[in-house]
């Protein structure tokens, strides 16, 4: 077998169903997404990573929508294509809108601007955001 | 003169001095932060660069306080320490709480480490997310 | 001709070839990878490249499975889609095991996440940590 | 109280305090570390990170000297200060020995310089590399 | 329509179209890079942006060439697929040969090993270069 | 001893001051600065980076200022703080005026930028660009 390729539900250990089973409930949806199923090759990665994950988007102090923007931020920010099309898609379906997207790209774009802009002026930082 | 030093209000040019002007005006603040004061050395640099924060800041399709989160989460994400502390003083004056700063931290912890397992399971884009 | 296109043996000039036969005699391979033919359009880094990679894979302090996998997780890290399909590839053929393989994704999970969660908390060094 | 500040054992609650104690037992030491006693500002965050943090450091598939020099490289590739100082003292007081950290940093510096290379030359993934 | 699809001319706003006019005018082309048909659809993003790119590379203290070789080390050392394609062009474009190319990549290459290896031996910056 | 500590000229091997005389030489200084003090815990490591820096930075294609112009902007755009340090004094020294650099960090920053849209808009690479 190849040494990268989805494991399907259909031949999925109990302990691989359990959790693809746990995801398709929870999300409300007909199957689980590639990114599962690649993880599925490490049964103990894919229970940790989605009990994390569960535990961690479900809305509580931050909605829904403002959690799947940040995890697109930092997904655009480290240019991970896969993460950038899946949260992408995800920000959208918890309500994202094309102005949303359109401000938020904007911001990314500037922090990651001025992030640069501080590191190369060597800027201290100032005694008020000090501890 | 060093290579990197502030340029305080009392020693800048008219050029600068308006820049300054505008942003105590529009944050209504009484200085400005090291960011501005370093930024300075570049009149050129320093004038496009608040105009387009100042344009992308202004509340819109989203609030103050997500795109203060999301310029955070960014600043995490690329280890930058000066922007990380101003950044994380701004969020909390626009209403970050304990409470969401946890959360926001947890959603870029799990973004940072889920964009890694993508890259190295060599996760392929699902049908559904493509164009 | 293109800006970007690979060196084959047969096209190459005598300085490339004694790089390209170097690789093949000492890893025991018919043809060279993708990345020394590309490289190949500048002879001088390939040889400074080949060298230098030469000299540090050669087991000694760390076994060649161990120097691989470290490769791996850099790459993993850093978004690389050539470099995490040649040295996972070469990771393998040194003797890392599928279950070797899923514990060194999720170390390099966890610490792209505890990384940012330090950033984020801006932990200070412990004084047990200082020189 | 200040945004950024440690809890300390005896400031915390009982929630907090079990997860240090697990920590100062599983790892045998005196008191956590600075990154444990900053996340306690989330209890559910310092919880879930110290079980996965415990599930994945656990010897396995990849014993602790390893591990600790992954994540070592990783935090490296990222220059994450804390990181560096406290996955550096873990790795020596695991096993890794000055000569094992000079060919690590080797590795990790050429990983980090040849993933560049590919990048800027283009270099397309060998067919044998391929799923 | 899709998430992500391409503004073309003759489907454009008159604003988007003017920006679209300044950028075949200012660059002597007869289309714009699929970068601004795909930012298009945020005008205020597309009119931004295109006012500061023209801004800040116009020829002054640095010139052309050597402001795209600077683009393209940092679109190299981002893993920037698109940037990298797209700035190699423009590089090539305002002067850059193959040789200048091949010492632009070891500059680049070496730099991102060296910036390891000093995170990694924590160095610490000499007298000479502090303010 | 520390693990992390220079070594000093009176201290060194002859293996490392041989290493050493060479930087003084070609670089025409009195001491070597803390990077190559702290390399020299690996002697091997500290000859082959030496001896790599030495071949990229000798004037060629690209002359002296250019190439330190091109390793700050890496270095800025990696975070690396003593590498910013060592090289934008480096860079002053080969002659990058205080113009050139603030043109320098305007590009560093908008090409980090405008890497982000890239990501976040899912650009397809033109066929202008392709090989």
């Amino acid at each position: 077998m190849s040494s990268y390729a989805p494991i399907e539900y259909s031949d999925a250990s109990s302990e691989v169903r359990a959790v693809f089973d746990d995801i398709k409930k929870t999300r409300q949806v007909e199957d689980v997404n590639n990114f599962w199923k690649y993880l599925a090759r490490d049964p103990v990665t894919l229970n940790r990573t989605w009990q994390s994950v569960k535990e961690i988007m479900t809305p509580g102090a931050l909605d829904a929508v403002t959690k799947e923007m940040v995890y697109l931020a930092v997904s655009v920010t480290n240019g991970c294509g896969y993460c950038i099309a899946s949260h992408g898609a995800a920000a959208r379906k918890a309500g994202m809108s094309e102005a949303m997207f359109g401000v938020l790209m904007a911001v990314v774009g500037m922090a990651n601007e001025t992030n640069r802009l501080a590191n190369g002026y060597r800027v201290p930082i100032d005694a008020a955001f000090e501890r």
